[in-house]
């Protein structure tokens, strides 16, 4: 395809010149961009081809260089991308230097916001439209995107409960595609399917009352009825009350895919006094077929290849096995031995890799939507009932649960495991979707046990371990294909770490991940005469500080090397465990990452640039080791 | 007043053969024990009388051996242990080692969950009906008493949303008394005002049916609207259609003072298949004149004293200024002479002691409700907006914001403020609300400057300071009465800690309202001949290394003094940043609480028994100077 349009759009006010047919080629043009990424590497692609209208119509109706425009979530963000001025860096998209995946403000003006946790486009828009007002730019419009997905997110429900009390003109754009990453659930999915079949409805009461009189009055009685019904009517006029009796005023739904009428309805809404949803209908993958059909497995798919006739031919499946896997197969298999184990997740059915799971056990698989926050109570619940929980989240997401997690579980020490995905660096995801704070975040809290595997052999006799143990666990593990460490695996026991091999010139100490590395590194240290034991901590809290105190007081030096932030981390539970206990931490020195937000990329390569690959590993330890000799001699 | 019933009152079970006049002296009597309290201590007061009834009628509906019952905030237990058998030890409430103010499962097996925080009783309740369920012991009930002021909490609505498609058996009981601590805000808040002055509605079709064949059928025209009118008809019958459009079955309003209203509501209820809201009507204070008159004052009033006629003739009012008011006090300066700065409370206007800022500054004050998340996002917007937003919440409620500090405020660098109010130890209201994990929880995070003030002098020129940084912070102070420790104080400075006095032998690096305790061990020291300095550390992120690496250096011991869990707090930074920069940490001792949940009680006496009074720390500096006499000898 040659590109006519898109290369020439340097900010969206170049859409202003364009006729309607130019900009049906652009929407065209945009979606060939789209599907020629995802035939590279995996990129947000469905949710993509299912806003190009939407984006272009929100670009002609509003100005976004002084009006504000939110995209929650922020996966959906690449038309945007494309319409302000970025086609020609756009193949650069989710690789390290190249455009984020998701909006950023240095990139863009147009871009607000990082977002790609859910929900809080709302709450920002409505802060914008109120400091803008108070700032004595009332004339600014302020608009957030959300999908149906994040719509359950309870901070959506906080933050409209509040804007209808402050009356703020906001406009919420109700991205409905009747899909999280996974279909969506819960009772608001089931009234969004009935508000999808209803009639059109602006909101405006004037039309009730003109309904209304054409209804023949017979009567005292009926009177009477009818004229409660005023208020009554709007139901089967639409199917947006639940939004009416929120204090929002709901317009929709609109066609998502007619460019004409979404720029009309925009143009209504955008004079609208107070805050306003608009509800959209818009269909996940539109315009390419395969995503259609399939916009589950074409949220981020593999890349492809194309015929001439622009068929799928291919596919790229990786082969290599994730810890991801590794994980569900070891939750498929408690479940099937356990009738006591159950299983939730926040909308990541297929990110945790739980279809199986789902469809043997649907009794006991809970998907909650996009509400981690529910889903940890939740499983508070279930474990004071008796049952064994497991609490599949994202680390970056489980955050959203930091006070579930204190008051439900920790607190009343109640047995719920969680399982935390994707937890150090996430890749190409960036910043929003790295879990680089669990280590800190999770061990504050008395009466948890928080653990990471070393490596594949460790998955499974942890949740094990987990499902046996009478208090609050956690087991975290990164977005990468596992590895393994050949050896005679001791049994995980409480707060024990594993001592792999010994070392008189120095030990590191593994925590998660960072095991085989630590391996690799000490067996090329070894042939360059440096011997550096290697310990695999197992556990964060409670830290083995008898084994990790031996290698302090024995050997020339001690790395400690995690996938997480520096600041609580596991190197500052060592020091806080060596210091309580008299050992010398002069020759420790903690590897982690920085104290800073790492950018998007390849994991390898990230971890490489935070010294975390066995060069670096093997790199401070030369350091260390030489510092010893001159110490020494 | 003689008590006659509720001495007797051995457990619920013991309700069963009271008639309904004895009931209602039981409810009387309630109300004495509940006053009685409040004679002595600050206790939750106004709350509590306003479910006495309520509180009756669950337990002789419900056999709470086996259904479940939380009771959502669980300020208003009092009652529910009143009737549970622990009339007895009453007089004990929120004193150490006496009852706890909140539910407590320690106490008795009534209480299943220590609540504090607001909106996941529905969450729970799910877990444990759906738990019940999976376990075969579907007969037991399920109930969650949630107040309207906990309502708006997003949690509730991501319980309600999943409790709808679930389809479980489950009773919402909305207690609904207008009021949060603070009068109720927010749409939702308008939506109940609505449904209170409607008539009774049980939520059963056939009754719209009935209706609606007394009109008669007259055409065409008429017949299509009167048919979707069935579903519409609800909306003129009663006010809970928003309860009903997510899903729940809504019955009431019920009058939650009408003991056998309530019984006969309850055992309907009782009975109904799948997720119910029953809507109570209760007033807040009921029974007590001025606590009606006052809820708000009568929260958790101050300690008074009656007449013989029942009349409150006077109240002991604290002469003494808290944190909290010169923390008000330095907001409502800098409001007054910047037009910029906002403030924002999560339903905690009173506690917070913004009610001068909300009159005086009515546009730039918001008051979420109880919704942390949403305002930290709200602020997130306001600051990218250009405004000065400071977000004045206590420390165990901003836990509820975790992923909005992370993604909304520190991952976009923006100029949010946080006041964290009751950091530390509470005191009476215990462990769900000691506020002792915030060093941890701020400092995770990249960008953010995580401040304490050493006294009363502090306080304002750190805000002064937030105020100009191009960055978030926060500033964390205790629920106490101010101290001030005369100096010439140097001015804040970002990552600078305030040398107090120098010494050879130790020194003292306080971490916020440690810094009076410990001026006063090093001048107790002093005096019996041990020279202990005395820093104040102010910053807990960025460590002022430079300072604290000198007292390393050149003194005989350092002790770091925090009111903060030992996992990842100020000590454990100090500890990090002197490994990075190879300062000798041997000699350092943490005094920090310990990690575990620290009990109810008197702020001091607990603080004490942390070793974090003037005793506790001049024992420890005693303890380490001997040390270094024995190591030197």
């Amino acid at each position: 395809m040659e590109y006519q349009i898109l290369p020439n759009i340097t900010s969206p006010h170049d859409l202003d010149g364009l006729s309607r047919e130019q900009l049906l080629t652009l929407a065209a043009e945009i979606r060939e961009a789209l599907t020629g990424i995802v035939e590279e590497r995996p990129a947000h692609f469905a949710s993509n081809l299912g806003v190009v209208e939407l984006c272009i119509a929100l670009h002609l109706v509003f100005n976004f260089e002084e009006d504000r425009l939110i995209w929650d979530t922020g996966h959906q963000i690449y038309p945007h991308k494309l319409v302000t001025g970025r086609f020609h860096e756009f193949q650069t998209i989710r690789q390290r230097g190249g455009l984020m995946g998701y909006p950023n403000p240095a990139e863009s003006p147009y871009d607000l916001f990082v977002t790609g946790h859910a929900g809080s486009s709302v709450s920002t828009v409505l802060g914008l439209k109120a400091g803008d007002d108070l700032l004595g730019e009332t004339g600014r419009k302020s608009v957030a995107v959300i999908g149906d997905g994040a719509l359950p997110s309870g901070i959506v429900f906080e933050a409209m409960n509040n804007a209808a009390e402050l009356k703020k003109d906001l406009l919420v754009i109700l991205n409905d595609n009747k899909m999280g990453i996974c279909p969506r659930v819960g009772g608001l999915a089931q009234y969004l399917d009935r508000a999808r079949t209803a009639p059109f409805y602006n909101g405006l009461k004037k039309d009730i009352s003109w309904l209304l009189n054409q209804i023949p009055v017979v009567g005292e009685s009926v009177e009477s009825v009818l004229g409660h019904a005023k208020e009554a009517a709007k139901t089967f006029l639409h199917g947006g009350m639940l939004f009416e009796e929120m204090g929002f005023r709901y317009i929709g739904p609109v066609d998502g895919h007619d460019l004409t009428g979404l720029i009309d309805s925009l143009k209504m809404v955008k004079e609208v006094k107070g805050p306003v949803l608009l509800h959209v209908l818009t269909e996940k993958g539109h315009g390419f077929e395969p995503a259609c059909a399939d916009p589950v497995g074409f949220h981020t798919p593999s890349p492809f290849e194309r015929n001439a006739e622009g068929e799928i031919v291919s596919m790229k499946k990786g082969s290599s096995k994730a810890y991801t896997e590794v994980m569900s197969d070891a939750i498929h298999r408690s479940m099937s031995e356990d009738p006591k184990v159950a299983v939730l997740t926040a909308a990541m059915c297929a990110g945790n890799k739980l279809e199986k799971v789902r469809a043997e056990f649907p009794e006991r698989f809970f998907d909650t939507g996009i509400c981690e926050g529910h889903a940890v109570a939740f499983a508070g619940g279930m474990a004071k009932a008796g049952m064994k929980p497991i609490v599949d989240i994202y680390s970056t997401f489980l955050q959203r649960s930091f006070d579930q997690i204190f008051q439900e579980v920790a607190l009343q020490n109640l047995p719920v495991i969680f399982t935390l995905d994707r937890a150090g660096l996430c890749g190409p995801d960036g910043p929003t979707h790295h879990g680089i704070f669990d280590h800190a975040y999770m061990r504050v809290f008395p009466n948890m046990t928080v653990m990471a595997p070393g490596d594949e052999n460790d998955v499974a006799p942890m949740l094990d371990f987990a499902l046996l143990h009478d208090g609050p666990t956690s087991i975290r593990y990164p977005k990468a294909n596992v590895e393994s460490v050949e050896r005679d695996s001791v049994p995980i026991e409480h707060g024990k770490a594993e001592v792999y091999s010994e070392g008189t010139d120095g030990t590191f100490v593994a925590c998660g991940v960072m095991f085989p590395r630590c391996v690799a590194a000490a067996e090329r240290l070894r042939e360059e005469g440096v011997q550096v034991g290697v310990i695999n901590a197992r556990f964060i809290k409670p830290i083995d500080i008898e084994t990790i105190g031996r290698a302090l007081d024995e050997t020339g030096f001690v790395i400690t090397a995690e996938e997480n932030t520096s600041s609580g981390g596991f190197g500052s539970a060592v020091l806080e465990a060596a210091n309580a206990r008299g050992h010398r931490t002069d020759h420790l020195r903690i590897l982690s990452l920085p104290d800073e937000f790492v950018e998007h990329g390849d994991r390898d390569e990230l971890l490489a640039s935070c010294g975390l690959d066995v060069d670096g590993l093997a790199a401070t330890a030369h350091s260390l080791a030489d510092r010893g000799t001159l110490q020494t001699s």
